[in-house]
């Protein structure tokens, strides 16, 4: 019995509580049903209260993961995520440029949670200047945009500004996620295609459980690029899913919790 | 909208195709409806032809996940697969017995398919006097039977023979599986408590896309096992999903390809 795949491949970090990185990564994608494939660039010994300990992987090392599954596998699209050093994502953009590889969903991981930056100044820049021109889509925060453009963002209007300086470093499209404005019921992302914006509301669902959101949407939005959606489609597609699963508590962990990936199809069941 | 899950460990290594590894592992666990936690020993750079290369991990970052996982989530049952070497095999050992974990299905990964050994003597020495006597299941395929027990196996009362060979160095049941036994159109399984023999007997499927059967057999068995099932339930629970499973053709990968690990949800939909 056939059952064709599309493949999505992701190249992130470990979380060995399965919430974030490539394990958030990989149920997204199969819950969007894709094969995803997985290439690590960091491996952390992590809870969901923090990090305590992490060992980023040599550039060689994540060149190889790319070589083996690319001569093997026809991936359709490509979702990158925490990529640990500048050494790394100039690995990576060279390797992605040598297999033609530019459906590319760029999650530009760079402020932890508590507002430190989470990289070094050297791979702030490579992300900015080899990572961003060769992305189909870029999918900051408000903290990533702050720092990816060096100013404040406190409303939508700062947030269209902010979109329109991001496209001019060089993707496709830019997708400003709104979570982290304050005082809204509603939450806004913005989609930049350098002509038109694309607005998507959704409802605040007040949960604790929002650990490895940012991977699971940028890997839903790539897994629906890779079923041929286009990406202002992708991304509606991904919103929505991340608004079916979030009411969910798996009840998991004593800080930010991970999320339920496959509470849609599960409850289906029922 | 509460769903509490029961949540389940694996120990093992990374497989950049997603076949096989701790991606197999996450995928079954996904499918039988439990919360798959992650713990690294090696990353490999690998496709469904072979590995291209292999980092493993420092014991000491393989303790750092574990407790970083095992001091945060309800851990009811582990798996562990591929332990790359002596120094992991006692810590990982060490670890489950510091935390009082026992509901343990080892997969002893030994034997690469070429036949060729995988692990060094002093590895295949550690799991054979450190982990085999903790396990509660251990799940051998008969290559790997064969090294643990020096003896050929080539029918089914070589195989009772093995298990009860077996059983006498520990673990609380051995699960022989029976796939490389040739000349049959059926295959059996047989687990062993040390009295009673259980068969499980299953057709032969015949398919390329066997890439990560072992993985996904043991890391089912240790998802219903932590869903409260007995060792016989929960290993006829986890046969069932691969026959389930392996009949479905995800046309990926030139060599033994990978299972789509939720075959058996999507056809649901249709």
């Amino acid at each position: 019995m056939k059952n064709k795949l599309p493949c999505v491949m992701t190249v992130a970090g470990s979380d060995s509580g399965a919430g974030a990185g490539i394990q958030a990564d990989l149920k997204a994608m199969a819950a969007q049903g894709v094969y995803g494939i997985t290439v690590i660039t960091a491996v952390t010994a992590q809870n969901t209260l923090g990090v305590d300990q992490f060992q980023v992987l040599p550039p060689q090392m994540v060149e190889a993961q790319m070589d083996a599954v690319l001569r093997d596998f026809p991936v359709a699209a490509v979702k990158t995520g925490m990529l640990g050093n500048a050494g790394i994502v100039q690995a990576v953009v060279a390797k992605l440029q040598q297999y033609g590889l530019y459906s590319i969903v760029a999650d530009p991981v760079m402020v932890a949670k508590s507002g430190d930056p989470l990289l070094e100044e050297d791979t702030q820049t490579a992300i900015r200047e080899k990572l961003l021109p060769l992305s189909l889509v870029i999918t900051p925060n408000i903290p990533e945009a702050e720092v990816l453009c060096g100013q404040a963002i406190e409303s939508i209007e700062d947030m269209k500004k902010a979109a329109r300086a991001l496209h001019a470093r060089g993707p496709a499209y830019v997708l400003l996620k709104g979570g982290h404005l304050q005082g809204e019921e509603e939450l806004t992302d913005i989609l930049f295609d350098g002509i038109r914006f694309y607005y998507y509301r959704a409802q605040r669902i007040n949960t604790r459980h929002t650990h490895g959101t940012g991977c699971t949407y940028a890997s839903a939005i790539a897994a629906h690029l890779a079923l041929g959606r286009s990406v202002p489609q992708a991304v509606m597609a991904a919103r929505c899913y991340l608004q079916r699963i979030l009411p969910w508590d798996p009840g998991l962990g004593k800080g930010s919790g991970p999320m339920d990936h496959f509470a849609v199809w599960r409850d289906r069941g029922r």
